[in-house]
């Protein structure tokens, strides 16, 4: 018999972990409509050429691409910014704008798997779309510290920057153009390895040492933005707490296509890197459609979020469905344990009735035991006749014995 | 500038139907969780080999099937019976059986697009893995009839037959081998040619007049096999109206790996087709693993499901999630119209602040409109002195001043 298993980089969820994962992604959704986004989808596969030459060289090396049968060439969705934007061209003159919407999809990349990367995984995206000016990017930071609040890591910090900032800094530095890249990247790790890591990499790749002083120089006293005062103007109004967010002026975001404010989440005490990123990207839209369309929004790093909120142990701890297992005494007595059964059910209790009528009572208790059931409901002869049921908490192991008609309000 | 679009066969879902659909999984989620069934989720890729031979020639050749970077053959699913296969013999010993699951998630084939027919599209799985008998059957019919009864398709009709009935009209009919797939093939339309339509078939694929005869003989007096007898006593046993359901033994399924009991829901007046199909199959996973595992379930097709939905009038008529529009009268008064917005939120109102000072009113208005936002909210300088706002219904178009500590209330 030939053994299978899934592709490396890719993931199978069993129950815990998928009732658990559609948990965190209702939460966010709730946040999202409170605040009027709307959901939209596009699909997997769209042609190659929509997704390839969007977001650099380095992320089309990571496209899965191939043929159909037709002979066209298909990629798999990289993340869900570009079609976004193709979406915005197709549909321009249906759309409300500004259109804020939300997006909750997977998608795929041939990375390299390793601890906490994946070749598939959820994305969560929410954008303002259509909209210039600091209150959107405001908007969009405090639904962040929403979604954050909602989800129970409530001390995360917002670090905000804006490009400008990098250019101002890039400029009075007297770097050159071709360092630009290379400079940005490397003050973007000053959390990370500090001022005496980043002197060093500056030097390595050909700052002089009086350039280097410069750039350490500038990111200690760098202001603002006029742009980010009236972000952070807007955030106060907003009462998002002071010790939520903080200007950042060493942050870069990878991303070609940022344009403006940028911004980074991370969680304190939790060590794999920031959980969401996002910023103002005001040029990408219009490489789909005439006319350039203003836009900010962020994408939501699912599997880190959902991992820092294991460690602090914000995700239910419930391994099934079922609260309760009505099992069946014997093949006489399955009535009574169906009725039971539409009883729970009716009152909202997520009920499973034993599927076979044919097993005894032991091999019924193991099943809810494993499978995490927390209550056990037993209808015998006896109960019958006297209207009463044995309910077993499974928690507990403790064992009743209580009228029919008050196992409702006992395990509600 | 070149106009990218969406691939034939595939599908951008806009907020409304984005909105539906979620609406729609919402129900049929709850539903499984109150019979105790758990989700679970399996990798959109898969090693190709997982895939193929295992539901039949034609479906091998709809597989979306290629190369990965490394060289691998991968897949993308085609459906959820057979990575579900796969994800059995991989946790087997993780997992409570018998093990009830369900599953939402988009497939692919490369079908010929048409009305109807999608490339990608979604699938709604639910079995109960690991039990024979003709209880986890009837479980699994009532399910079904649970979920139809809870989306308001309250009219449904479960057909339901045996394998082994089908076997008995080949045998009893004298139909030899070679004919077996194309008399079960053609046996299968009595619902749509009527008798003579398959009369004529069975004539033109090689059968006798007299065993054309036999057939139809058969078909008329056809008992329910033993099984089929136990499986409908459970469903009256379980209070599933009789009108809901009828032994139908032209009964047919197409996919070979059925062995048991198998079924198809249909909508009375909803002409594309049975929205619905499922059945035993106790051999399937025994390809996978060692021994057999009997097991149960049904694929509920979403795309019908919801357009029957959309013909009878069963889907939420709201554009947006958003329900009211707090508007900003000018920069100055932006803080009453953030305290306004935070102060319905906070009373479970969905309430988008409008993410522009600088637009005037009648702007902000047309895009509540177009949006398909009920309320709209303006709070002007006026306003601010009395403590009240102005609230303007988009349905009705009535627009009225209220004191503001009667906002919440009168929104509700």
């Amino acid at each position: 018999m030939k053994k299978y298993q899934t592709l490396k980089g890719f993931r199978d969820f069993l129950p815990k972990n998928a009732r658990n994962r559609q948990y965190v992604i209702g939460i966010i959704r709730k946040v999202f409509e409170s605040y009027g986004y709307d959901p939209i989808e596009t699909p997997a596969l769209e042609y190659a050429e929509v997704l390839q030459g969007k977001s650099g060289e380095e992320t089309d090396k990571l496209l899965y691409t191939f043929q159909d049968m037709g002979g066209r060439k298909l990629g798999l969705r990289y993340d869900q910014t570009v079609p976004t934007a193709r979406f915005i061209s197709e549909y321009k003159n249906e759309l409300a704008f500004p259109f804020k919407r939300y997006q909750i999809q997977l998608a795929w990349r041939q990375e390299k798997p390793q601890k906490g990367r994946y070749r598939e995984f959820l994305q969560v995206d929410g954008d303002l779309i259509g909209l210039k000016g600091a209150l959107s990017d405001a908007e969009i930071i405090a639904l962040i510290y929403d979604i954050y609040q909602k989800l129970g890591l409530k001390n995360i910090v917002i670090k905000i920057n804006d490009r400008q900032v990098l250019s101002t800094l890039i400029k009075s530095a007297g770097v050159s153009e071709k360092l630009n890249a290379d400079v940005i990247r490397i003050i973007d790790k000053l959390g990370k390895i500090g001022k005496s890591g980043i002197s060093k990499e500056l030097n390595k790749v050909g700052l002089t040492k009086q350039k280097v002083k410069k750039v350490l120089a500038f990111l200690e006293k760098a202001k603002p933005s006029d742009n980010l005062e009236k972000v952070f103007g807007y955030l106060k109004k907003m009462q998002i707490p002071e010790t939520a967010y903080k200007f950042e002026p060493s942050l870069a975001r990878g991303l070609d296509y940022y344009t403006g404010t940028i911004f980074e989440v991370s969680v304190p005490e939790f060590k794999a890197g920031s959980v969401l990123g996002g910023g103002r990207y005001d040029k990408l839209i219009g490489q789909f459609t005439k006319g350039d369309i203003p836009a900010v929004g962020f994408g939501l790093g699912f599997d880190r979020t959902f991992e820092a909120m294991e460690q602090f142990n914000l995700l239910p701890k419930q391994k099934t469905s079922a609260i309760a297992l009505v099992t069946i005494f014997s093949p006489e007595h399955l009535e009574k344990s169906i009725e039971i059964t539409k009883l729970l059910r009716k009152g909202g209790i997520n009920t499973e009735l034993y599927s076979d009528e044919n097993s005894n009572l032991a091999k019924q208790l193991k099943y809810a035991d494993k499978k995490g059931v927390l209550w056990v409901i037993i209808i015998g002869p006896d109960e019958i006749l006297k209207n009463s049921v044995v309910i077993k908490n499974l928690k507990t192991k403790k064992q009743e014995t209580i009228p029919e008609n008050s196992l409702l309000s006992r395990i509600k």
